[in-house]
């Protein structure tokens, strides 16, 4: 299939809370980027974050490989440093090739139970 | 009605879970893509699934007739493969017409419930 | 402020569960589409549904007036029939100037609590 | 990084509900406009709110400096006045220079608890 997207996504949403339910994976509160890159080529994708009070980090380094899909959690990146729990930020996708994105969070603290979903805004 | 919507609808986030609640179909853990035909020809539909670590499978067809809306499970699509469960995919939804999709996932599972919902990306 | 937004909207998911909740208007299970007129005109809005196995119904006419917004609950639609309950079905809005759709349901069945919301597509 | 996004957003959808829990910050009801920024220029933005049965209130100023994210509580705006609790409402978002918006709303009434998020409309 050939590439379908965009090159560029931005999350204006993120933060990431307390792990609430901890032994399960799938339960464990985190941020999900959905990536699909449905071309025949890899996609090598920039990823940058910036926050409330101080400069941009970034980017990090992510492979999607051609004709596959990555549920990428935020707090797996972790170059060239971890995203911080509690913290307001927003995220900036760049890959070199098409590919869509969808941000998925789930907040599993006791109190405040979600899953929710959005495709993020495609600026080019 | 005229035909209004795309030809070609993605969606990155993907993600079956465990049944949960099982006695009821209203409530059982499901994704559902809805589909909205507005235009006077059926809409034939090609669906392709991409994964994390293997080839894409499909297409599978399904037909949403003249003026009618179709709330597609994906647990229901069955060939040429059930759409597994407790696994990321996203999936690509081809008409031969223009119509509009959205996603729709509920999750039951007792200490996770949650229902979503969002637009599609329209890549045509 | 001049007029902004589209004079076509699809909404391609609705369902309107059960009650729920029934003693607070504010909790009771509905599906409300929130429209935005922020023009000098009153905007004329022709409502059209469409179901899975029957033909489409409508159009309903409904106003929302110029620099106002209407935050119009499903169940309230009732010409030429009220929209049935636990039935899927899609929604076709079409304004006769621009303006902004979003649809926000509420479920408040006690076993399926869960509030979401999402921009409608905008087909013109 | 060169700005990106749209100056004209709009959130059709609008609610503050009562407080619900109200000893946490993080968890008490509130509805977020999450801005991102990530051009080299401050954006200087006006915030429009219309309602059901009145003229609208605003415009209310606020700043995002360059290369920041905000996010911004609806009940923390309170020039020309606050906006009310439980009472329906729209947004327009108006910066000088392209930003992002994403609306994030938090029920935390005992009996609702929810999360939800979506992509602001870009109206130009």
């Amino acid at each position: 299939m050939e590439s379908i997207g965009s090159t560029r996504w931005v999350v204006a949403e993120g933060y990431i809370p307390s792990p609430g339910i901890k032994e399960d994976r799938a339960l464990e509160s985190h941020e999900t980027f959905c990536i699909l890159n449905t071309g025949p080529d890899d996609a090598q994708i920039s990823i940058t974050l910036f926050f409330a009070d101080r400069a941009p980090v970034g980017p990090c380094g992510v492979v999607v490989p051609a004709e596959r899909t990555m549920h990428l959690r935020a707090y797996d990146l972790d170059d060239p440093e971890p995203v911080p729990r509690d913290t307001d930020y927003a995220t900036v996708i760049e890959p070199n090739v098409p590919v869509v994105v969808q941000h998925s969070p789930l907040d599993s603290r006791p109190e405040a139970f979600a899953l929710l979903s959005t495709v993020a805004f495609p600026a080019l």
